[in-house]
């Protein structure tokens, strides 16, 4: 690290005195690492934004780079049914990059704001694009515990919250709020009635068949049902576009939903058998397993 | 995440089933977070290791680039004096990089080596360098607590383990063993009289001028009493070059260093002051605080 990174670090460690306050936080940044007291069933994941496939330089802000890294982030924790309790931030950065201290100063903005202080980070220099990893550390919901993948049975429901596609041309995608408060409210109210959980990131196709190679299962999707966002234009981009970061959810058949204060649908069926189909007006299956977004093309 | 990162990640977390029969992991890797039972007193870090800054491509096989990945962070937790729980791994691949299955083997095999099992990672695309982010989870000694920058004391003494310098040129850089067990050793035979202590990686000089300023205090170090590695010139590499990953720490005055089983040498004294300097045979202090490895030189 450089003199002129570890000035930086110190600085941005001086402003996050006030996490050392907070419950929990025995030792924030500024040591080789945080300590922090955490319980059992304690989540904890870790995700990347990186310049040229997440955002562009030159069509996001740095704070919206910044929300966008600690969001994807929380929005992992929301898909387990979890609060967030602290997060750590690593970034390398290109050289003439001379955003870092507005870069962290905002990260450390949008995680307090999601109730998720910075405790720690890391600053390295780059010869290639602006990167980002965000590690989220969160609690499983008391009550219902952690939501996995895992936990769809054929005969359930299957809901999304939100509308879908066209995330990246109406900039909702700098810009989505991480689903943290609707998962608590379908955890405390439905209790063990909520089947699996995932958020929708590389699409609703990837995604649910993410969803049915880990619970074992078949989802079963009425296409004419699904939530198409004003912003795009047909079923298809609903389904492959990504970055949608809505919850995908099963719940026991008949199950009552609360209100989340936002649009959730009923989209579907868990059925026997496995993959992620979607079915249109004339009835016939279309595999839907691998629509979604792809970084390699 | 594209069909191939999807298969390669899938690849990864069945190798890594066994992770949940370990003690304290719930949900190992594979869904949105993992899961894990933590205590009070856990300890969280982050750190990079980006090609070109931290190792060369054609210079470093992948398994010591997994290898050093891992023991970076796991040298944090051994400056803090605590003990490894587990890990998390996020890469950023180039395009054209086709070790990905290998690398991810690899570090999962040298985290469980230090007792750390991966329970959870994401792999990405850049168009730069290979770039790795591993975060480490670990818990603080049980009797002695965490051992923070900040413990030092004027009147303690200064010590630091193996010998420093020369650690690229010898390729130690790629093979140093973090010191995780002479730390545990440190805890339980010094409990309250191990004062401060601070991991190598940027050189005596810059790291232990951090230690001195979290601590309110200066460092004097006997130039002529530095261990210098055989692959070192002189005493200025010792202590300018870094990627050590020795232990340096402070003791309360003539307390008794517990046999760690390597090398370890008092090289100095805390006093009231700030900085971290060095007398030579002439008695005249040098200013060390600025000899350290700069990433952006």
């Amino acid at each position: 690290m450089s003199a002129r990174e570890s000035k930086l670090l110190a600085l941005i460690y001086r402003r996050s005195r006030a996490v050392e306050r907070m419950p929990g936080i025995v030792v924030g940044p500024g040591d080789d690492t945080a300590v922090v007291d955490l319980g059992a069933g304690t989540l904890i994941g870790v995700d990347q934004l990186i310049e040229g496939s997440h955002f562009e330089r030159d069509r996001a802000s740095i704070d919206q780079i910044a929300r966008k890294a600690i969001a994807r982030s929380l929005s992992d924790l929301a898909a387990m049914g979890g609060q967030p309790t602290c997060a750590l931030a690593a970034a390398a950065l290109p050289s003439g990059f001379d955003h870092a201290d507005d870069l962290f100063d905002r990260m450390a903005h949008w995680a307090l704001h999601w109730g998720c202080p910075l405790v720690g980070g890391d600053i390295a220099r780059i010869d290639g694009p602006l990167t980002i990893g965000v590690t989220a550390v969160g609690r499983s919901h008391p009550a219902r515990g952690s939501v996995l993948r895992s936990q769809a049975r054929a005969g359930d429901d299957l809901w999304v919250t939100g509308a879908l596609g066209g995330a990246v041309a109406s900039g909702r995608h700098l810009e989505f709020e991480p689903r943290l408060a609707e998962s608590q409210r379908l955890c405390a109210s439905l209790g063990d009635a909520l089947g699996a959980m995932i958020d929708l990131s590389d699409g609703l196709g990837r995604d649910g068949a993410r969803l049915g190679a880990a619970s074992g299962i078949r989802l079963e999707i009425d296409l004419a049902a699904i939530p198409i966002h004003e912003s795009a234009e047909d079923w298809r981009q609903a389904v492959a576009e990504g970055e949608d970061y809505e919850l995908l959810f099963s719940t026991r058949a008949d199950a009552s939903i609360p209100d989340l204060g936002i649009p959730c649908t009923r989209i579907g069926s868990i059925i026997e058998g496995e993959g992620c189909a979607g079915r249109g007006p004339d009835g016939a299956p279309i595999d839907l397993t691998e629509m979604g977004w792809d970084h390699t093309t």
